[in-house]
Parts: structure tokens; C-alpha cells; sequence
């Protein structure tokens, strides 16, 4: 049957107002010797200027980890879907450092998440709404599980998300019984129904220019 | 790259601690007459049988309704991302109804939210903590949005949850950029990703037959 077409959401980035969510850039979930990252690689560059251009134009830069106790306390779900949850994603532990390339700078914020969306048990929330933030800008990894529950919050608690299509990645999926799924296929359905239902979603190279654009607004006034 | 296999999960239907949520089986997502809703009569008999089944074994059945005030007041990005919502979800409209099919029966209870989540402004965690719920049997429509919303917030609230893979109905999608969807690829891709990191993705034949099961322990006990 015929699919009725749908107009995209337009939030623009805003001077004040406009807050950049870098999810899960951890070493464990962009280790290129793992091939569920094999998305991760290609994205670096992009995440990189976002968050460059966010701290020059003044727009807060918030980093979210998954990291867990390590004792069992805070995982049960999450242990359910991953039972080496626990040891995987430890405290303290080179797995859920943020990468080099992307190692937060003075004045960023870092929020650790017990789970994968970025408001389950944390104070996210209260740090957007202490900072006047209305927009969140997501980028990371992984698209369909971490950025876009993340991504569902956000929208669902009266933010606007700019979802970057192209500085999130995502990793294939196995034959759960409905066939497997590439990387490649995963990001562009994830993309679809956000675009449809949940986020403006854009290019780093839009996001950026309206980001540099704030900055010369600023510097102008 | 090669993607490595996944262990589902195994959640069982338990007696005293699951309940059956049935999410927005309405007149305005079900009309047959609307292509979007192409999915939904493959799936109103087997919703039926669960409902069925669960009221005969005791389980509580919760409906939501997508449903807003009318006034603009509540409908903030959900507006943003429907603007005729206001007129389409109105509350006491026939859009809103649940369809005749599937008429709530003295015992079930109705939650209304105003958003696509069933945990959104509702209350949906309290109905389910209350009774000592912890795990959840969802169906309705539409798969990717609403289901797979309150299927996420439910997992990520530390509940068990069971997604009838036959009984969820999807939409197709338009291009927004990386092509059109079906609603048959739309529905295999929320079960797979669903499957691999939020819900035990079970057919409404095997979860019948656990709820009946049920029933035949509570019989001989």
C-alpha cells in the first residue's frame, strides 16, 4: 500500500538553549578489533567537530558512559541481555573510559548511565534543565540502542533532538528468528523512524554550519 | 564483518506477576480504511486470544489509549512531530475509542497517555508495581512506535518483557532521506532489535500455551 509521505522535524540548533549528547564513545564500544564496531571508525572524525564546534560556540558538551558497579547491584535487566555486563562494563576499567581521540576537555560533563538510555538512573535531566537546555544535539554509538533510546527519552520528556545521521554508528544484528541485519541496514531504518516520529535528523556538515553560525552571531552582537 | 550470535532471552509468563498490555488497539489506528494501519486486522484475533487468555488465568489487562486533552496544553513535541494531534487524539472522540473487537471487559483497566510511551505521563508504573507486576506481555500497535516505546521504558524500569511478534503491527515508513520502508521490514527490524536488547520476542501460540498453563496449575493447586 501506498505510504503517505511526512514532513521532517526543523528544530534548529540555538544559542543558549542547545546542548551536544556524545553517547557511549567509550573504549569497549569502539575498539576496531571487535567487528560490531566496525561502524565506530568512520564516525570519529564527525563526532570530533561536533563537540570542537560546541565548545567554541559555548553550547555544553555532555559525554554519556555505560558503566556499571560491578558487584550485580545495578544490573539486572542489563544483565539479563548481557550477562558479562558486570565485568564488561566495570567501574574504573579501560572499557569505559571515553577513546583518546574524543578524552573530555575542562568544562565538559560526564554522565555515567547504568542502562542504555541516558536518563535511566541518572542526573541527566537535571543538568539540561539546570542549564535552560531545550535541544539536544546526539551523536555516538550505538544508533539503534544507546543514541536512539536516548534519543526516545529525550523527545518523550519535551526536548527537540538533532539526531546526526552521520556521526552515530551502528552495529549488525544477528538472526534473532526475522533474518540478519547489516550495520549499514540498522542505521538507515534507525534514521527512518526517528526522522518520522522522534527527531529532526541531520548531517554533522548542517549541524556544524548552524552551530558556526551561532558563533558569529555572538561574536556580531 | 561476520556478527556474532545472540542468546535471546527466555523470560517465562509467571503466575501473580504478569499482566497483558495491549497498546493503543484504538478506532483511529485500526481503521482499515487508513493504509498506514495495513498490519492491524492480521493481528486484532490473535490480541483477542491473549486478552482472553489472561482474563481466564487472572492476569491483569491493561489497555493504553493515545490520548490528549484537545486544548494544546499537553502536546508539546508531540505536536512538533503530529501537528493535526490535537484534533485526531482528542479526548471523548471516536478516534480515541477502543476498537469494538476488543472492548475492555469489567476488570480491565485503561490507561491513557499522552504521549507514545505507556510510562509517559501516566500511571502505568504505578498500576503495574501495585499488583506486583514484573513482567509484561505487550501487544498492539504499532510495533516500532508505541510498542516498542513502552516496550523499551518498561525494560529499562527493570521489567520482564514478552513482545508478541504476531500480534504488534507495524506501519511502512516514507523516505525521509534513506529510503522507504515496508511495514513488514519496519516490524522484522523492531523484533530483531527488540530480541537482541530489550524484550523476549515470543509468538502468541507460545505465549498462550505458558498462560494456559498457568491456568492448569492454578486448577490443580
Amino acid at each position: 500500500m501506498a505510504i503517505p509521505p511526512k514532513e521532517p522535524l526543523r528544530y534548529p540548533v540555538t544559542a543558549g538553549s542547545t546542548a551536544v549528547i556524545c553517547v557511549d564513545m567509550q573504549n569497549i564500544f569502539c575498539d576496531p578489533r571487535d567487528p560490531v564496531n566496525e561502524m565506530v571508525p568512520s564516525i570519529i572524525p564527525n563526532v570530533q567537530a561536533l563537540l570542537a564546534a560546541a565548545r567554541e560556540a559555548g553550547l555544553p558538551v555532555i559525554y554519556l558512559r555505560h558503566v556499571v558497579r560491578g558487584d550485580g547491584s545495578d544490573t539486572g535487566r542489563m544483565k539479563d541481555i548481557s550477562p558479562q555486563v558486570d565485568e564488561r562494563l566495570k567501574a574504573g576499567t579501560w572499557n569505559v573510559e571515553i577513546i583518546p581521540e574524543l578524552t573530555p576537555e575542562p568544562g565538559d560533563i560526564v554522565v555515567d548511565k547504568p542502562f542504555f538510555g541516558g536518563f535511566t538512573g541518572t542526573d541527566l535531566d537535571t543538568i539540561l534543565r539546570g542549564k535552560g537546555i531545550d535541544t539536544a544535539i546526539i551523536c555516538g554509538t550505538r544508533t539503534n540502542i544507546c543514541c536512539e533510546t536516548t534519543a526516545r527519552q529525550a523527545t518523550e520528556r519535551e526536548y527537540k533532538v538533532i539526531f546526526a545521521s552521520d556521526a552515530n554508528a551502528a552495529s549488525g544484528k544477528p538472526d534473532m528468528g526475522w533474518g540478519e541485519v547489516s550495520a549499514e541496514e540498522n542505521h538507515r531504518m534507525a534514521l527512518t523512524i526517528l526522522a518520522c516520529n522522534f527527531a529532526r535528523v541531520a548531517s554533522t556538515a548542517e549541524i556544524l554550519a548552524e552551530i558556526r553560525a551561532l558563533k558569529g552571531l555572538q561574536a556580531a552582537s
